[in-house]
Protein backbone atom coordinates (compact mmCIF):
# COMPACT_ATOMS: atom_id res chain seq x y z
CA UNK A 1 0.00 0.00 0.00
CA UNK A 2 1.10 3.43 -1.03
CA UNK A 3 -0.11 6.75 -1.19
CA UNK A 4 1.22 8.77 -4.35
CA UNK A 5 0.85 12.44 -5.27
CA UNK A 6 -0.16 14.27 -7.86
CA UNK A 7 2.89 13.55 -10.39
CA UNK A 8 4.50 11.06 -8.59
CA UNK A 9 5.06 7.52 -9.90
CA UNK A 10 6.16 4.61 -8.44
CA UNK A 11 9.18 3.22 -9.92
CA UNK A 12 11.00 -0.53 -9.34
CA UNK A 13 14.28 -0.96 -8.30
CA UNK A 14 14.65 -4.28 -9.58
CA UNK A 15 16.51 -5.30 -6.24
CA UNK A 16 14.76 -7.12 -3.26
CA UNK A 17 11.07 -5.89 -4.46
CA UNK A 18 12.14 -2.29 -3.35
CA UNK A 19 10.52 0.52 -5.01
CA UNK A 20 10.88 4.02 -4.56
CA UNK A 21 8.37 7.10 -5.35
CA UNK A 22 10.01 9.71 -7.51
CA UNK A 23 7.73 13.00 -8.96
CA UNK A 24 9.63 14.17 -12.06
CA UNK A 25 8.72 17.15 -11.55
CA UNK A 26 11.12 17.64 -8.92
CA UNK A 27 14.67 15.62 -8.59
CA UNK A 28 14.41 12.20 -10.26
CA UNK A 29 17.92 10.27 -8.95
CA UNK A 30 20.68 9.30 -11.69
CA UNK A 31 23.27 6.75 -12.21
CA UNK A 32 25.07 8.42 -10.23
CA UNK A 33 23.23 7.46 -7.22
CA UNK A 34 23.37 3.85 -8.23
CA UNK A 35 27.11 4.26 -8.62
CA UNK A 36 27.94 5.65 -4.99
CA UNK A 37 25.67 3.25 -3.43
CA UNK A 38 27.70 0.32 -5.48
CA UNK A 39 31.24 2.16 -4.59
CA UNK A 40 30.50 3.33 -1.40
CA UNK A 41 31.69 0.69 1.44
CA UNK A 42 30.11 0.88 4.98
CA UNK A 43 31.07 -1.98 7.05
CA UNK A 44 27.78 -4.59 8.09
CA UNK A 45 27.11 -2.91 11.79
CA UNK A 46 28.12 0.75 10.71
CA UNK A 47 25.72 3.86 11.24
CA UNK A 48 25.24 5.44 8.22
CA UNK A 49 24.73 9.13 7.20
CA UNK A 50 23.63 10.14 4.19
CA UNK A 51 23.46 13.74 2.96
CA UNK A 52 21.58 15.34 0.16
CA UNK A 53 18.85 12.35 0.54
CA UNK A 54 16.85 13.66 -2.19
CA UNK A 55 14.40 10.27 -2.88
CA UNK A 56 15.99 8.13 -0.30
CA UNK A 57 17.79 6.55 -2.84
CA UNK A 58 21.49 6.06 -2.31
CA UNK A 59 20.50 4.59 1.55
CA UNK A 60 17.52 2.33 0.25
CA UNK A 61 20.17 0.74 -2.59
CA UNK A 62 22.59 0.66 0.12
CA UNK A 63 20.30 -1.56 2.60
CA UNK A 64 19.07 -3.55 -0.47
CA UNK A 65 22.86 -4.22 -0.55
CA UNK A 66 23.50 -5.44 2.82
CA UNK A 67 25.95 -2.49 3.34
CA UNK A 68 25.80 -0.69 7.17
CA UNK A 69 23.06 -1.12 9.63
CA UNK A 70 21.40 1.76 10.25
CA UNK A 71 20.96 4.70 8.55
CA UNK A 72 19.96 8.50 9.07
CA UNK A 73 19.58 10.31 5.90
CA UNK A 74 19.46 14.57 5.93
CA UNK A 75 17.28 16.30 2.84
CA UNK A 76 16.60 19.76 3.12
CA UNK A 77 13.09 20.24 1.05
CA UNK A 78 10.35 19.11 3.25
CA UNK A 79 8.62 17.76 0.64
CA UNK A 80 10.92 15.40 -0.58
CA UNK A 81 11.61 14.39 3.09
CA UNK A 82 7.91 13.15 3.49
CA UNK A 83 8.18 11.45 0.28
CA UNK A 84 11.50 9.74 0.96
CA UNK A 85 10.00 8.48 4.58
CA UNK A 86 6.02 6.99 2.00
CA UNK A 87 9.23 5.32 0.21
CA UNK A 88 11.19 3.53 3.57
CA UNK A 89 7.65 2.95 4.49
CA UNK A 90 6.72 1.83 1.52
CA UNK A 91 10.06 -1.04 1.68
CA UNK A 92 9.17 -1.62 5.63
CA UNK A 93 12.67 -0.19 6.45
CA UNK A 94 11.85 2.38 8.20
CA UNK A 95 13.37 0.84 11.43
CA UNK A 96 16.73 0.99 9.76
CA UNK A 97 16.32 4.56 7.61
CA UNK A 98 15.48 7.73 9.07
CA UNK A 99 14.79 10.37 6.84
CA UNK A 100 14.91 13.63 8.79
CA UNK A 101 14.03 17.11 7.27
CA UNK A 102 17.14 19.06 8.21
CA UNK A 103 19.76 21.66 6.73
CA UNK A 104 23.26 19.57 6.31
CA UNK A 105 24.49 22.99 8.20
CA UNK A 106 22.85 22.36 11.24
CA UNK A 107 24.62 19.00 12.23
CA UNK A 108 26.77 20.12 14.98
CA UNK A 109 23.45 21.06 16.60
CA UNK A 110 21.83 18.12 15.49
CA UNK A 111 24.60 15.16 16.43
CA UNK A 112 27.38 14.72 18.94
CA UNK A 113 31.34 14.88 17.62
CA UNK A 114 32.36 11.74 15.99
CA UNK A 115 28.68 9.69 15.99
CA UNK A 116 29.21 7.92 12.56
CA UNK A 117 31.15 5.32 11.29
CA UNK A 118 30.41 6.12 7.51
CA UNK A 119 28.85 9.49 5.49
CA UNK A 120 27.72 9.13 1.70
CA UNK A 121 27.01 12.20 -0.13
CA UNK A 122 25.60 13.04 -3.66
CA UNK A 123 25.46 17.26 -3.35
CA UNK A 124 24.77 19.83 -5.68
CA UNK A 125 27.32 19.40 -8.67
CA UNK A 126 27.23 23.00 -10.03
CA UNK A 127 28.53 26.30 -8.41
CA UNK A 128 25.79 28.61 -7.50
CA UNK A 129 27.26 31.51 -9.78
CA UNK A 130 27.54 29.48 -12.91
CA UNK A 131 24.99 27.01 -15.22
CA UNK A 132 21.52 28.07 -16.20
CA UNK A 133 19.07 27.89 -13.38
CA UNK A 134 16.22 25.51 -13.62
CA UNK A 135 12.84 26.73 -13.64
CA UNK A 136 11.58 24.71 -10.03
CA UNK A 137 13.24 26.03 -7.19
CA UNK A 138 14.09 21.88 -5.56
CA UNK A 139 15.39 21.40 -8.49
CA UNK A 140 18.19 24.23 -8.52
CA UNK A 141 18.58 23.36 -4.55
CA UNK A 142 19.78 19.83 -5.91
CA UNK A 143 21.66 20.94 -8.75
CA UNK A 144 23.36 23.55 -7.58
CA UNK A 145 25.06 25.08 -4.76
CA UNK A 146 22.41 27.71 -3.42
CA UNK A 147 22.09 26.26 0.46
CA UNK A 148 25.47 24.28 0.66
CA UNK A 149 28.40 24.37 -1.10
CA UNK A 150 31.59 21.71 -1.16
CA UNK A 151 32.74 22.85 2.14
CA UNK A 152 29.90 22.62 3.82
CA UNK A 153 29.26 18.87 2.62
CA UNK A 154 32.90 17.71 3.97
CA UNK A 155 33.63 19.66 7.21
CA UNK A 156 29.98 18.44 7.97
CA UNK A 157 31.42 14.87 6.99
CA UNK A 158 34.47 15.43 8.72
CA UNK A 159 32.62 16.93 12.26
CA UNK A 160 30.40 13.57 12.49
CA UNK A 161 32.86 10.66 11.51
CA UNK A 162 34.73 8.54 14.39
CA UNK A 163 38.22 8.24 13.76
CA UNK A 164 38.80 6.11 10.59
CA UNK A 165 35.40 6.23 9.55
CA UNK A 166 34.79 6.60 5.99
CA UNK A 167 33.73 9.10 3.41
CA UNK A 168 32.46 8.16 -0.14
CA UNK A 169 31.01 10.93 -2.45
CA UNK A 170 30.18 11.29 -6.14
CA UNK A 171 30.69 14.68 -7.79
CA UNK A 172 32.16 15.87 -11.16
CA UNK A 173 35.49 15.18 -11.93
CA UNK A 174 36.43 18.81 -13.23
CA UNK A 175 35.88 19.67 -9.25
CA UNK A 176 38.93 16.86 -8.27
CA UNK A 177 41.16 19.35 -7.23
CA UNK A 178 39.07 21.27 -5.21
CA UNK A 179 37.52 18.31 -3.51
CA UNK A 180 41.00 16.56 -2.52
CA UNK A 181 41.78 19.81 -0.95
CA UNK A 182 39.57 20.11 1.08
CA UNK A 183 39.51 16.51 2.25
CA UNK A 184 42.58 17.14 3.29
CA UNK A 185 41.68 20.59 4.71
CA UNK A 186 39.10 18.70 6.93
CA UNK A 187 41.67 15.31 8.10
CA UNK A 188 39.87 13.22 5.58
CA UNK A 189 42.37 11.62 3.63
CA UNK A 190 41.41 10.28 -0.28
CA UNK A 191 42.46 6.29 -0.31
CA UNK A 192 40.24 5.58 -3.33
CA UNK A 193 39.37 6.62 -6.67
CA UNK A 194 37.26 6.19 -9.65
CA UNK A 195 36.44 7.62 -12.63
CA UNK A 196 33.33 6.89 -14.84
CA UNK A 197 33.42 7.41 -18.68
CA UNK A 198 30.49 6.99 -20.17
CA UNK A 199 31.92 5.38 -23.34
CA UNK A 200 36.28 4.12 -24.14
CA UNK A 201 37.52 7.30 -25.12
CA UNK A 202 35.23 9.64 -23.84
CA UNK A 203 35.87 12.01 -20.84
CA UNK A 204 34.99 11.30 -17.87
CA UNK A 205 31.26 12.11 -16.68
CA UNK A 206 31.62 11.39 -12.92
CA UNK A 207 34.42 10.84 -10.46
CA UNK A 208 33.72 8.38 -7.28
CA UNK A 209 36.21 9.13 -4.07
CA UNK A 210 36.28 7.33 -0.57
CA UNK A 211 38.11 8.93 2.24
CA UNK A 212 39.22 7.39 5.48
CA UNK A 213 39.28 10.42 8.46
CA UNK A 214 42.97 10.44 9.63
CA UNK A 215 43.76 8.18 7.25
CA UNK A 216 47.60 7.41 6.20
CA UNK A 217 48.33 8.93 2.88
CA UNK A 218 47.48 5.93 -0.05
CA UNK A 219 45.28 6.62 -2.74
CA UNK A 220 43.66 3.14 -4.68
CA UNK A 221 42.97 3.99 -8.39
CA UNK A 222 40.20 1.58 -9.48
CA UNK A 223 40.11 1.09 -13.19
CA UNK A 224 37.63 3.42 -14.93
CA UNK A 225 34.39 2.24 -14.94
CA UNK A 226 32.58 2.51 -18.59
CA UNK A 227 29.29 2.83 -19.09
CA UNK A 228 28.87 1.72 -22.25
CA UNK A 229 30.06 -0.70 -25.24
CA UNK A 230 30.66 1.05 -28.38
CA UNK A 231 27.41 -0.41 -29.55
CA UNK A 232 25.37 1.39 -27.10
CA UNK A 233 23.94 -1.74 -24.83
CA UNK A 234 25.61 -1.57 -21.14
CA UNK A 235 28.78 -2.86 -20.29
CA UNK A 236 29.19 -5.99 -18.13
CA UNK A 237 29.77 -3.81 -14.91
CA UNK A 238 27.84 -1.98 -14.98
CA UNK A 239 24.88 -4.63 -16.03
CA UNK A 240 26.28 -6.08 -12.55
CA UNK A 241 25.78 -2.79 -10.35
CA UNK A 242 22.21 -2.93 -11.64
CA UNK A 243 21.98 -6.21 -10.49
CA UNK A 244 21.34 -7.40 -14.06
CA UNK A 245 23.96 -9.87 -14.39
CA UNK B 1 79.62 10.36 -35.12
CA UNK B 2 79.24 9.55 -31.67
CA UNK B 3 81.50 8.03 -28.72
CA UNK B 4 80.00 5.42 -26.60
CA UNK B 5 81.30 4.52 -23.31
CA UNK B 6 81.21 1.07 -21.76
CA UNK B 7 77.98 -0.53 -22.10
CA UNK B 8 76.34 2.10 -23.51
CA UNK B 9 74.54 1.62 -26.65
CA UNK B 10 72.63 4.04 -29.09
CA UNK B 11 68.88 3.28 -29.40
CA UNK B 12 66.89 4.48 -32.22
CA UNK B 13 63.69 7.29 -31.29
CA UNK B 14 62.02 6.46 -34.69
CA UNK B 15 61.09 10.06 -35.09
CA UNK B 16 63.08 12.84 -37.13
CA UNK B 17 65.84 10.43 -37.13
CA UNK B 18 67.03 11.02 -33.55
CA UNK B 19 68.97 8.53 -30.98
CA UNK B 20 69.77 8.48 -27.73
CA UNK B 21 72.61 6.97 -25.61
CA UNK B 22 71.16 4.81 -22.75
CA UNK B 23 73.04 2.65 -20.64
CA UNK B 24 71.65 0.05 -19.02
CA UNK B 25 73.34 -0.51 -15.67
CA UNK B 26 72.08 2.87 -14.83
CA UNK B 27 68.58 4.43 -16.28
CA UNK B 28 66.88 3.61 -19.42
CA UNK B 29 63.56 5.97 -20.15
CA UNK B 30 60.28 4.20 -19.78
CA UNK B 31 56.86 4.36 -21.71
CA UNK B 32 56.31 7.10 -18.61
CA UNK B 33 58.75 9.98 -20.46
CA UNK B 34 57.09 9.41 -24.10
CA UNK B 35 54.04 9.72 -22.86
CA UNK B 36 54.85 13.09 -20.75
CA UNK B 37 56.48 14.54 -23.88
CA UNK B 38 53.29 13.18 -25.77
CA UNK B 39 51.01 15.48 -23.28
CA UNK B 40 53.06 17.92 -22.19
CA UNK B 41 52.11 21.48 -24.31
CA UNK B 42 54.41 23.87 -24.34
CA UNK B 43 53.84 26.53 -26.81
CA UNK B 44 56.34 27.26 -30.03
CA UNK B 45 58.09 29.88 -28.51
CA UNK B 46 58.30 28.73 -24.87
CA UNK B 47 61.25 28.33 -22.92
CA UNK B 48 60.97 25.24 -21.50
CA UNK B 49 62.79 23.33 -18.48
CA UNK B 50 63.13 19.72 -17.96
CA UNK B 51 63.71 18.47 -14.47
CA UNK B 52 65.50 15.30 -13.59
CA UNK B 53 65.78 14.82 -17.38
CA UNK B 54 68.50 11.58 -17.16
CA UNK B 55 69.14 10.89 -20.84
CA UNK B 56 67.25 13.69 -22.06
CA UNK B 57 64.45 12.10 -23.18
CA UNK B 58 61.60 14.40 -22.66
CA UNK B 59 63.07 17.66 -24.31
CA UNK B 60 64.81 15.34 -26.98
CA UNK B 61 61.46 14.42 -28.18
CA UNK B 62 59.41 17.18 -27.25
CA UNK B 63 61.75 19.13 -30.07
CA UNK B 64 60.95 15.93 -32.22
CA UNK B 65 57.55 16.85 -31.78
CA UNK B 66 57.97 20.53 -32.36
CA UNK B 67 57.14 21.79 -28.88
CA UNK B 68 58.32 24.54 -27.34
CA UNK B 69 61.49 26.81 -28.36
CA UNK B 70 64.58 26.35 -25.93
CA UNK B 71 65.20 23.90 -23.53
CA UNK B 72 66.90 23.34 -20.35
CA UNK B 73 67.28 20.25 -18.62
CA UNK B 74 68.95 19.68 -15.39
CA UNK B 75 70.71 16.81 -14.45
CA UNK B 76 72.41 16.02 -10.99
CA UNK B 77 73.96 12.84 -12.02
CA UNK B 78 77.74 13.93 -13.50
CA UNK B 79 77.72 10.56 -15.77
CA UNK B 80 73.82 11.22 -17.11
CA UNK B 81 74.34 14.70 -17.90
CA UNK B 82 77.58 14.11 -19.46
CA UNK B 83 75.95 11.32 -21.48
CA UNK B 84 72.98 13.60 -22.13
CA UNK B 85 75.12 16.15 -23.70
CA UNK B 86 76.52 13.77 -26.31
CA UNK B 87 73.20 12.36 -27.36
CA UNK B 88 72.00 16.27 -27.62
CA UNK B 89 75.08 17.16 -30.17
CA UNK B 90 74.50 13.58 -31.84
CA UNK B 91 70.92 14.75 -32.85
CA UNK B 92 72.51 18.21 -33.64
CA UNK B 93 69.96 20.11 -30.99
CA UNK B 94 72.57 21.53 -28.67
CA UNK B 95 71.90 25.10 -29.81
CA UNK B 96 68.39 23.96 -28.47
CA UNK B 97 69.13 21.59 -25.57
CA UNK B 98 71.01 23.00 -22.75
CA UNK B 99 71.81 19.93 -20.38
CA UNK B 100 72.79 21.40 -17.39
CA UNK B 101 74.67 19.17 -14.39
CA UNK B 102 73.01 20.71 -11.15
CA UNK B 103 70.82 19.76 -8.67
CA UNK B 104 66.92 21.03 -8.73
CA UNK B 105 67.12 22.48 -5.08
CA UNK B 106 69.73 24.77 -6.87
CA UNK B 107 67.38 26.73 -9.37
CA UNK B 108 67.01 29.82 -7.02
CA UNK B 109 70.80 30.52 -7.22
CA UNK B 110 70.87 29.34 -10.79
CA UNK B 111 67.85 31.41 -12.21
CA UNK B 112 65.66 34.42 -11.91
CA UNK B 113 61.78 33.94 -10.45
CA UNK B 114 59.43 33.63 -13.15
CA UNK B 115 62.20 32.99 -16.14
CA UNK B 116 60.44 29.71 -17.98
CA UNK B 117 57.42 29.46 -19.88
CA UNK B 118 57.10 25.79 -19.07
CA UNK B 119 58.65 22.99 -16.65
CA UNK B 120 58.13 19.26 -17.03
CA UNK B 121 58.97 16.57 -14.33
CA UNK B 122 59.48 12.86 -14.76
CA UNK B 123 60.76 12.81 -11.16
CA UNK B 124 61.40 9.42 -8.91
CA UNK B 125 58.37 8.27 -7.39
CA UNK B 126 58.84 6.31 -4.42
CA UNK B 127 59.58 7.61 -1.30
CA UNK B 128 62.66 7.21 0.35
CA UNK B 129 62.07 5.38 3.68
CA UNK B 130 59.66 2.54 1.43
CA UNK B 131 60.45 0.15 -1.34
CA UNK B 132 63.56 -1.64 -2.11
CA UNK B 133 66.65 0.24 -3.10
CA UNK B 134 68.36 -0.89 -5.88
CA UNK B 135 72.18 -1.60 -5.16
CA UNK B 136 73.22 1.10 -8.60
CA UNK B 137 73.13 4.11 -7.05
CA UNK B 138 72.39 6.25 -9.83
CA UNK B 139 68.77 3.90 -10.22
CA UNK B 140 68.66 4.54 -6.50
CA UNK B 141 68.31 8.72 -6.81
CA UNK B 142 66.28 8.46 -10.42
CA UNK B 143 63.72 5.77 -8.83
CA UNK B 144 63.70 7.38 -5.27
CA UNK B 145 63.13 10.43 -2.98
CA UNK B 146 66.74 10.47 -2.28
CA UNK B 147 68.19 13.54 -3.30
CA UNK B 148 64.66 15.41 -3.62
CA UNK B 149 61.03 15.12 -3.05
CA UNK B 150 57.82 16.08 -4.56
CA UNK B 151 57.52 19.20 -2.53
CA UNK B 152 60.91 20.03 -3.85
CA UNK B 153 59.97 19.49 -7.78
CA UNK B 154 56.84 21.02 -7.12
CA UNK B 155 58.38 24.30 -5.20
CA UNK B 156 61.19 24.57 -7.91
CA UNK B 157 58.90 24.52 -10.78
CA UNK B 158 56.58 27.65 -9.45
CA UNK B 159 59.75 29.17 -8.68
CA UNK B 160 60.61 29.20 -12.56
CA UNK B 161 57.37 29.53 -13.96
CA UNK B 162 55.93 32.96 -15.45
CA UNK B 163 52.49 33.36 -13.95
CA UNK B 164 50.25 31.56 -16.41
CA UNK B 165 53.10 29.37 -17.59
CA UNK B 166 52.32 25.39 -17.47
CA UNK B 167 53.76 22.69 -15.49
CA UNK B 168 53.46 18.77 -16.37
CA UNK B 169 54.76 15.69 -14.95
CA UNK B 170 53.83 12.22 -14.98
CA UNK B 171 53.43 10.54 -11.39
CA UNK B 172 52.14 7.34 -9.63
CA UNK B 173 48.58 7.31 -9.31
CA UNK B 174 48.89 6.15 -5.50
CA UNK B 175 50.14 9.95 -4.74
CA UNK B 176 47.68 11.87 -6.43
CA UNK B 177 46.44 13.30 -3.34
CA UNK B 178 49.62 14.61 -2.10
CA UNK B 179 50.50 16.16 -6.07
CA UNK B 180 47.49 17.81 -6.07
CA UNK B 181 47.47 19.11 -2.61
CA UNK B 182 51.58 20.46 -3.48
CA UNK B 183 50.33 21.85 -6.61
CA UNK B 184 47.34 23.84 -4.83
CA UNK B 185 50.33 25.16 -2.25
CA UNK B 186 52.37 26.40 -4.40
CA UNK B 187 49.34 28.35 -6.81
CA UNK B 188 50.09 25.66 -9.88
CA UNK B 189 46.19 25.10 -10.78
CA UNK B 190 45.38 21.42 -11.84
CA UNK B 191 44.22 21.73 -15.21
CA UNK B 192 44.28 18.64 -17.02
CA UNK B 193 44.87 15.21 -15.72
CA UNK B 194 45.27 12.10 -17.65
CA UNK B 195 44.94 8.04 -16.22
CA UNK B 196 46.91 5.41 -18.21
CA UNK B 197 46.03 1.76 -17.41
CA UNK B 198 48.32 -0.83 -19.07
CA UNK B 199 44.82 -3.06 -19.94
CA UNK B 200 40.96 -2.01 -19.55
CA UNK B 201 39.89 -3.12 -16.74
CA UNK B 202 43.35 -3.17 -14.78
CA UNK B 203 44.47 -0.05 -13.01
CA UNK B 204 45.95 2.72 -13.57
CA UNK B 205 49.94 2.92 -13.46
CA UNK B 206 50.55 6.56 -14.01
CA UNK B 207 48.91 9.83 -13.92
CA UNK B 208 49.89 12.59 -16.23
CA UNK B 209 49.21 16.08 -14.73
CA UNK B 210 49.22 19.66 -16.27
CA UNK B 211 49.02 23.04 -14.04
CA UNK B 212 48.30 26.72 -14.39
CA UNK B 213 50.75 28.59 -12.55
CA UNK B 214 47.90 31.41 -11.32
CA UNK B 215 45.00 29.55 -13.07
CA UNK B 216 41.53 29.43 -12.57
CA UNK B 217 40.31 26.42 -10.88
CA UNK B 218 39.13 24.03 -13.64
CA UNK B 219 40.54 20.90 -14.18
CA UNK B 220 39.88 18.64 -17.44
CA UNK B 221 39.86 14.79 -17.35
CA UNK B 222 41.06 13.25 -20.53
CA UNK B 223 39.70 9.65 -21.45
CA UNK B 224 41.52 7.29 -20.04
CA UNK B 225 44.80 6.04 -21.88
CA UNK B 226 44.30 2.03 -22.19
CA UNK B 227 48.25 0.36 -23.51
CA UNK B 228 47.93 -2.50 -24.79
CA UNK B 229 44.36 -4.15 -26.21
CA UNK B 230 43.37 -7.44 -24.25
CA UNK B 231 45.20 -9.29 -27.19
CA UNK B 232 48.26 -7.68 -26.22
CA UNK B 233 49.23 -5.58 -29.27
CA UNK B 234 49.54 -2.02 -28.61
CA UNK B 235 46.29 0.52 -28.47
CA UNK B 236 46.00 2.57 -31.72
CA UNK B 237 46.58 5.87 -29.40
CA UNK B 238 49.94 4.42 -27.92
CA UNK B 239 50.58 3.18 -32.04
CA UNK B 240 49.83 6.90 -32.54
CA UNK B 241 52.18 8.52 -29.57
CA UNK B 242 55.00 6.36 -30.58
CA UNK B 243 54.62 7.64 -34.01
CA UNK B 244 53.86 4.10 -35.76
CA UNK B 245 50.71 5.36 -37.05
Amino acid sequence: MVTLKENERLDDLEIKGFRIIQNPLYFCFGSDAVLLSDFASPKKNDRVMDFCTGTGIIPTLMIAKEKGKSYEALEINPYMAEMAKRSAEYNNISDRLMIIEADIKSVKEMYPHESFNYVTANPPYIKADSGLLNDEDAVNVARHEIHLNLEDVISAASYLLKQKGGFAMVHKPFRLPEIIALMKKYRIEPKRLRMVQPKRGTEPAMVLIEGIKEGGAFLKVDPVLIMYNDDGSYTDEVLRIYGKL
